[in-house]
């Protein structure tokens, strides 16, 4: 399908489904006047685009914008797989309009309910994605929907340490919205939950500012939320080869959606900001393994340098302490496990039991391999000199399938077609 | 004294204050190294700053920035006039430093605890502005200070249909801090909790994105949450005798500090999103009393038409209703009450209760008198058809003092010397 046919496509793949989006009362022809005609832009807006459709799911490899909004959903127990169809296909013709800076539809009509809210209305693309997966719980808890687990999606095992909040961990279906204005984020979920009313509910919503990684030598290195710089030693999106082996999903029997896909795994890990900012250099250096001003690893003078883990001081003690954060993370202390990172940070308020301001890091990773997270955060969790300052609330992992072609949804993908 | 002598002015005001300060372990001697010498500047940085001192504050009549960060405060009971005065000099010396773009320090001493936390470095100014107001309870339940109120600070009072949580409301000193990065304005708060330490503790914070106003030509009406277009009949701070009536406070013989000052009024408003996004259109327009696409009032077609609040349908209905947010808000209304708006939106996780998007408006204004800002929300309260999707849940007022001039501070401004 070219994209002039995208409009009959889209009302033709039947965006007007059962009870949920009956309740909008409108017929979901989405008009695709560019979003940005509509006057009120804002200053220094970002009129960037990121293809939605490809061999990948964007959002993954492109470029990390400045803002996340996360937002997992569950599926009604009563609802029907050409429920969950439809709802994912119109998700997906949504997103591709709304990676566009294209809107849903202006009103036409006084007396019908808007079918765009409007709250992006004059902002531009943004550089939005859109990036979906499917909780294990999907396939364990709605067997009506016939779909079978991809062999490599389970909840993650907990890890010493954790104290996780299962109301904002998991979800049958959980979508990482990122975008450079977070009004445009913001919208993308509202028209999701929308679309989605009466046949999947919102379960969470996680909004994060601040990308602490970058995936290509484009972007430079950010400071996460304890002042350090993060995502140094992240994986790059021109690495192909490191990409195909620990990113990307190659082939997978039991769900062939997932070729081409890949592994979230979200963690919101809560810091104690004061303790942390009040610890005196040298300890946050040697908890984290790098200069803080610099971004070099301690055995190095240069942020890209390649953290020496076995160089020693001139006492013969390990420069990069045994309990330092980048050598746990290591590949080389995982067994050669590698994984994506693209979180963000987030402050949410006061943390009423430590009169602090909440916030922390939510971590983001992408893995073909969800093992491979598990083996890194099981080093981590034991020993990681971080864990003093931090605490990890929630556990997410999601199979993210591969990209869509133009004129297939993310229904048509999930259940065949 | 000149901006070249500001490092030795600041230790002479003696940042190293009592308890909470020497907490920090360092003498707070600011080195005023470009923080944006430090590498790592993110992607579509603004370099613009906002001058700290002059007659007024910065961040009220000055360019509306993208985020916002509000943070009140509360003196510790046992906090004499001495501490906060130290506190507030500290605040008002790395409020001027930051909204340079500069750091507070670099660590020199890696046994030393940073002076500055550094998630700011290689971030520029981003337009940053520190605004400070003190709230009635510092002078009610502080009789140590020895302060007396501004003559019109008093708590608000409670209006028809408010639901107000005290945790989040009022506080002994707030701060309104904006930036066109959130990290940025994140940090300004985070440095001004850590100078304050053990002489002030944190209230609440409540951060926005998505400003809903301008205060120039220069800037677009954006759009709210609702999807319509905000702060149209805003005050424009070209309108200089506008200005000088309803924003800046003449003469109070009560606190001098207050010339040129104004007091900044803040409500936490949750937006009931999915009832109003599921209403008809013309419901909508009839609600706000303006055109969704185009900003227009219902009576006229263009956005910044003056509303015809007497103009007559054919059959001799009023075109603006009589509920019409627009209409009870109009200055015409309400014995010519203007204020200045500078309101966010905030969107903070699912609400638990409704299984929606916890999200709304942080309206903020600035006026020179709050009965004027009393006096128009008490038409609202009782007769806005808005308040069908909105709840009130907090409610601020604070007196904030003129401007600073250089080698004054806020501790000298409010005590004197």
């Amino acid at each position: 399908m070219s994209e002039g046919e995208k409009s009959d496509g889209i009302s033709r793949r039947g965006l007007l489904v059962g009870g949920g989006l009956a309740g909008l009362g409108v017929a979901v022809g989405f008009a695709s006047a560019p979003r940005d005609s509509a006057p009120g832009a804002v200053t220094a807006a970002d009129t960037s685009t990121v293809p939605f459709y490809g061999l990948h799911q964007a959002g993954i490899a492109t470029t990390v914008q400045d803002f996340l909004t996360f937002a997992a959903f569950d599926l009604n127990e009563t609802a029907s797989s050409t429920d969950l169809r439809d709802v994912l296909n119109s998700w997906s013709s949504a997103a591709a309009l709304m990676t566009r800076g294209e809107s849903l539809g202006f009103p036409t009509n006084n007396y019908d309910i808007p079918v765009d809210s409007g709250e992006a209305w004059g902002r531009p693309a943004s550089a939005l994605t859109v990036t979906i997966g499917y909780g294990a719980s999907l396939y364990r808890d709605h067997p009506q929907l016939g779909l079978s687990a991809p062999a490599l999606l389970k909840d993650l095992p907990a890890f010493t340490g954790d104290d996780i909040d299962a109301t904002i961990s998991n979800g049958d279906i959980a979508v990482q919205v990122c975008a450079n204005d977070p009004q445009v984020a913001f919208h993308a979920v509202h028209t999701l939950a929308r679309l989605g009313s009466g046949i999947v509910a919102l379960r969470y919503t996680q909004l994060g500012f601040g990308r602490t990684s970058s995936v290509n030598a484009q972007q430079e290195s950010a400071r996460n939320l304890l002042g350090f710089k993060d995502g140094t030693n992240n994986l790059r999106s021109n690495a192909e080869s490191e990409f195909k082996h620990h990113v990307w999903v190659g082939r997978d029997a039991s769900a062939p959606y997932m070729v081409a896909g890949t592994y979230l795994i979200a963690r919101k890990i809560r810091t104690r900001l004061e303790s942390w900012s009040n610890a005196p250099l040298s300890l946050q250096e040697e908890t984290i393994g790098r200069f803080k001003v610099t971004g070099a690893p301690l055995s190095g003078t240069n942020e890209n340098d390649t953290p020496d883990l076995g160089a020693l001081d001139g006492s013969g003690n390990q420069i990069i302490p045994s309990s330092a954060h980048i050598r746990l993370a290591a590949p080389g202390s995982n067994g050669g496990a590698k994984i994506l990172r693209r979180g963000y940070g987030f402050s949410e308020g006061l943390d009423a039991t430590t009169g602090e301001i909440s916030c922390g890091l939510y971590f983001i990773c992408f893995t073909s391999k969800p093992e491979s997270f598990i083996k890194i955060q099981e080093n981590l969790a034991l020993n990681d000199a971080l864990n003093n300052y931090t605490q990890h609330v929630s556990s997410t992992v999601i199979a993210c399938p591969g990209g869509l072609s133009r004129g297939f949804g993310w229904g048509d993908q999930l259940f065949g077609r």
